[in-house]
């Protein structure tokens, strides 16, 4: 089966290898050149354009969009837009938010263009060695492009997850409570650093993973970093985030759902990137004007 | 009517102005001779030991004791057990822990000296113009000391609650909903600050205090902290705490009551007071684990 | 002056009574024919349609929309639109989202409208007998329309906040605090029925009211609700929500700003809307799998 | 080896059968007769009383208590004083406050009896197929009993923690953990049974389980819960708690700590327990004064 991947980052690329270890025919194309002739001498071929690529496949084509969600992604598939034609299939694996996954499904749905949103999740050694991805998108279509999906993933890691926009629904919640995991583990083991004994976090996290209740694939992480910087003294506690998280309580907000752990976990990384806040003085001010409280000067 | 006050401090003093305004005979007592001193010169008296002020008092002996919570209170109520008898009236205005106030209450009432747990609230100037008080204790000899109430608390502004420890119940409980009042105050002001838009912090309070629904004594020490400082540029965000809200949390804990707002305000609180956190630096190496998302390095 | 009011609902009535003691001339109409009746037998004048009320009004012509947010004010707006034009002035009194209002005084800016967001807090009380108004919009045109906030709001209760959007994005932010204090009080209360005390609320909150710190308008409604009925039997804990609040949090998250009380208010608010939770249900069951702990049957 | 059990509930008994298989000659007793009788019939042996089970056990003897935290162990254990002597050792698996275990490893060194604290996790069937432990206690004196922990546990799933408390304190704050994931794996299913997609539970968690970043031993029980009852019809998301996740979270409030998705996870649970809340009610009446919005009466 051939396949064009757009899109040779840390995930793309790898997913690329991964394909082709499965025997997939797969043209890729990436912006950067480099990229490309990396891919090209990894038994892959590359396609200089978007156009290029796409002229290379055979019809009914297959792509698999792997760039980043947002501009990128919107001017990607604006440009497949002129090249896909009735038959061919579309697949969106950035992340992108599942509405925007609706919406464009009925914009390649008016010339027969079978829009796919696919969300992946393992990492980019996932993409690597074995894949988790939720598909979204017409059922009886997916039926041509599930082989795929069967080789890439790991074992029963695909799921056809419904109609259009249900595949990045799926993977924008798994985000969520990805987030509300890692932040529960990470207080966890603020309360262990603030407490009077001298744990050693990675044998602690290394006896977690055997048996316990909380034994997970991020608690594994956790070991591994513990492994290699034992008080993470090199790291500052500055979390960014790339978007899922705030979508999930958006869309939490706009279903009326009650997520205080995914959103304190979101809040709690916005507040980790202020090294002091405005809302604090408010209140360091109030508690000097009623109480003269001491405030503790800049 | 004779009373005793131990503590000259911001709290103590103040108080004791408002009593003498208000006729009272007061003999006060504090470990520094300067703040007795200076009580003695506006028209109070002072003992030189907490032995004496009791001497100097008839019987029934009304002492107030307006030292902070904690040891100092324990030391200052365990020297009167020597010094007072059946039918004298104690009350402690600290900030004490509600349930230390009942078990005070018991161990008094076995000499048949009347332990009142009052709550004071209402800051410097509320002592010294019109305080606000919540009181528990024996409701029968309640109405001996009414009357101090009654002069000294703005009108309305005091409360027979119960039995002892409501009055302490109470003022921890207010503690816990200020803290949710100041932290709502103070995310308002954190979007105003972090908006787009050029707000007038003072005038905005000044505006809010004048017709509106969040109009409250916290938030005309909004715009009076504004009035001083534009944009609190003086100040670091540190809040400190001094107890009572996370009594309030941890009561609520044993009763099994959900105050996730209470809750909040006081995490935020310690939040600040770290200028970097561990679970920040657990959930950063995650993502770098999982994703190679980069992390900032110290 | 003029003044062609469109909404006589709840607040837009009141505002128009408000607007006819303070001798402004006042046309007004509501889709309800009943609402016009009345408000002509109020001094007021009425006319049977937006066209008609617009005809009345002297060039360059005043209009207060205050009907609801949403899909009414959009359609009034929109009317207003073909009526409108080179230096008429429009106010929008609804709580519309600041986002929306900054893209109508730019629509109607094209024809050379003037319009002005106008927020507006004090409840229905407040509209009638002195107002709390934010307004954004152009600065010099503002001062045309300052006698209205003049005369209507409170005395110092109006506040010209910049441009466009800001009137709109100050009173979702004052709802925002708004929630988060209601909610504060509400846990505190909840604090006080779940202890072993006996409270009663009503002299509780009136006490806080005279001389806490955590007097307010909202303490004070709190005083008269369980004033009508001291434990609130007659009704339900269910907590709707307008928009506002969750508006507040959402420009939070877009901010990036930690507004976790508010967050939770709002969150609050949603599960009380639920009997059940379907997340309790998942909780329910993991622990029933790996502790043989009891679920609930239904 | 001989080990003398104390407690055969779902844990005790599951960790006597483990005990067994691993040739420890294990003499147990508890309370219910059918339990002891069940237990002799499976290899082991019974006392029938806590005195005949230590008469039993040759010197140094080594007890294992498994009997709930709380009143049952204070019993357990202060009938034990009497019989242990020098050079015995004793170990609390039963889930008790790292406070108390401190104190309880300071009395019972006073006859020189060597205290243990064991956190055990993993549920009944890893204490019968090999269960996750850490342990608080004597450094020195833990080797004597290491062989029990290597031979019963999980492979690299014990773990001596440092000195006494500390075992107790890891297993509370791994439960303080387990709520927080909980509670944010329970979210997630929230936001997907309140979106408009039809997604089939146990399929999701089985694809989440392979090659997800949220695959953990929870999302594995989650998608057994879901194979037995699609939609969790039959059960009330009532959510009972144990007491080391309210522990962890009052441990944080002493160390400074901000945790707050343990917090809210526990929160969340109180919630559960009411059908309706005092707080919502308040919040309810208030919207109700200064707005006239509806209530919803009982």
């Amino acid at each position: 089966m051939n396949i064009g991947l757009i899109g040779l980052g840390k995930m793309g690329f790898n997913l690329g290898l991964n394909l082709l270890d499965n025997n997939f025919d797969v043209v890729a194309f990436d912006v950067s050149e480099e990229a490309r002739t990396k891919f090209a001498e990894s038994k892959g071929s590359a396609a200089s354009s978007i156009k290029e690529l796409v002229e290379q496949l055979p019809s009914p084509k297959i792509v698999w969009s792997m760039v980043p969600a947002g501009e990128i992604t919107d001017k990607v598939l604006e440009e497949l837009k002129g090249y896909l034609s009735e038959g061919d299939i579309l697949m969106d694996g950035g992340n992108s938010n599942y509405k925007q996954s609706v919406e464009r499904s009925k914009i390649f749905a008016e010339t027969g263009v079978h829009f796919f949103d696919v969300g992946t999740s393992g990492g980019t050694d996932g993409a690597r060695n074995g894949v988790c991805t939720m598909i979204g998108g017409d059922a009886e279509v997916f039926k041509t492009i599930e082989p795929i999906f069967q080789a890439i993933s790991v074992e029963n890691g695909y799921h056809y997850a419904g109609k259009s926009g249900s595949g990045h629904f799926l993977k924008m919640v798994h985000n969520g409570i990805e987030y509300g995991m890692m932040q529960a583990i990470a207080e966890g083991f603020e309360v262990l650093e603030k407490s009077d004994y001298d744990f050693d976090y990675e044998q602690v996290a290394k006896m977690w993973n055997n048996g316990s209740v909380v034994r997970s694939w991020l608690m594994e992480l956790v070991e591994s970093a513990f492994s290699k910087d034992p008080k993470l003294d090199a790291i500052r506690g500055v979390m960014h985030s790339s978007g899922e998280g705030k979508w999930t309580v958006e869309t939490a907000l706009e279903l009326q759902a009650a997520t205080p752990v995914i959103a304190m976990s979101l809040m709690m990384r916005y507040r980790s990137l202020d090294e002091d806040t405005f809302s604090g003085k408010v209140v360091a001010a109030l508690r000097n004007e009623f109480g003269g409280h001491a405030v503790v000067k800049r």
